[in-house]
């Protein structure tokens, strides 16, 4: 699969170009790497390389079709077919992901959070729904979920995951500090805050 | 600086190799790199390359000295000297950061967070303080902060930074989808989280 092997320093830049040919659209055909990488304060061989990962090579002279790009990167970056996301874990985290707007950039919603504190349905502050533990099952299977989110403590992580892997989930985004059980073929993203601000801690 | 040469991968085991070299202290004065890595599930390789990085070498035939060793991890860490940060935003993720218990693992303290809808000092759940904007440049130059964190929207975020970096803040770890302008040997690190969900999607 060509695409995983796109790096995610890379997967970060799709947007920017997408959004900057989306900007030049109706006035230009043709845009060269060179042009791109200026505009957009780059340096070119970079440029060049991340267009290459996803599209052709840009023609000699011509450089790259604006609207052909256009729609490489969005399919790309799945923004023709919305990923459904659902969080169990509705305390603060959980919450302030469900509420995040910057998903849709790359073609991903979430879409409802559970929690089992939840008795009643209730609206997040955008309006997504957050709903009772005991409607999860029925949730995933109907609405074709394909990541769930764990914004649990760690004693309860391996349970949600459980329930994930038996409602036919595919990956699992991870945010408790645990290490979880999973059968083979469904990948398991850990974001780790402490190790982040660690890492930058050590730059100082 | 050696320190920065640490991956981020195996700074994200040290704390593992850490809390069990300290659950097994009291019983055994050396250990191999074989023992831990059998006993934490590594390769033995990695076990090695990582405790490499930070420490040196272990000796033939009788490994690590445990104390020793968990003295340089211990520093390494920064268990030692904690280094402070601030946050400002605090809305839901903002306080999720602030009562995130995770961060004493790498020797930081998230002191405070300050809002600029905050006016009379608040409590957050876990009890840290929430301020007003008011109180954020005599609290930084009074507690000596080192590290700010950004959790406001995109537009307020080169605002917030520029204010950290008059107060003597020495790195910036923002959650606002923005590019900021800072003086050079600054570090900034920016945390996608609409990224990271992405490239988990593309592993499926």
């Amino acid at each position: 699969m060509k695409q995983i092997e796109v790096s995610r320093a890379t997967m970060g830049r799709l947007p920017v170009y997408l959004e900057y040919l989306k900007s030049t659209e109706s006035g230009t055909e043709n845009i060269s790497a060179t042009a791109l990488a200026k505009e957009l304060g780059l340096g070119e061989v970079q440029v060049r390389k991340d267009l290459a990962a996803v599209s052709g090579a840009g023609r000699p002279k011509t450089g790259y079709n604006v609207s052909e790009l256009i729609s490489v990167l969005e399919k790309f970056l799945g923004r023709n077919d919305s990923s459904n996301v659902v969080i169990v874990g509705a305390g603060k985290l959980g919450r302030a992901l469900l509420d995040y707007s910057g998903f849709k950039d790359y073609g991903l919603e979430i879409m409802a959070a559970f929690d089992k504190e939840v008795n009643e349905p209730e609206k997040s502050k955008q309006g997504k729904p957050v709903y009772s533990m005991d409607l999860l099952d029925d949730f995933c299977r109907e609405n074709n979920i394909r990541i769930g989110v764990i914004a649990v403590p760690a004693s309860s992580a391996q349970e949600v995951c459980d329930r994930f892997v038996k409602n036919g989930i595919r990956a699992v985004w991870c945010f408790a500090p645990c290490s979880l059980t999973v059968p083979d073929g469904i990948p398991v993203q850990y974001e780790n805050m402490a190790l982040s601000l660690a890492y930058l801690n050590k730059k100082i």
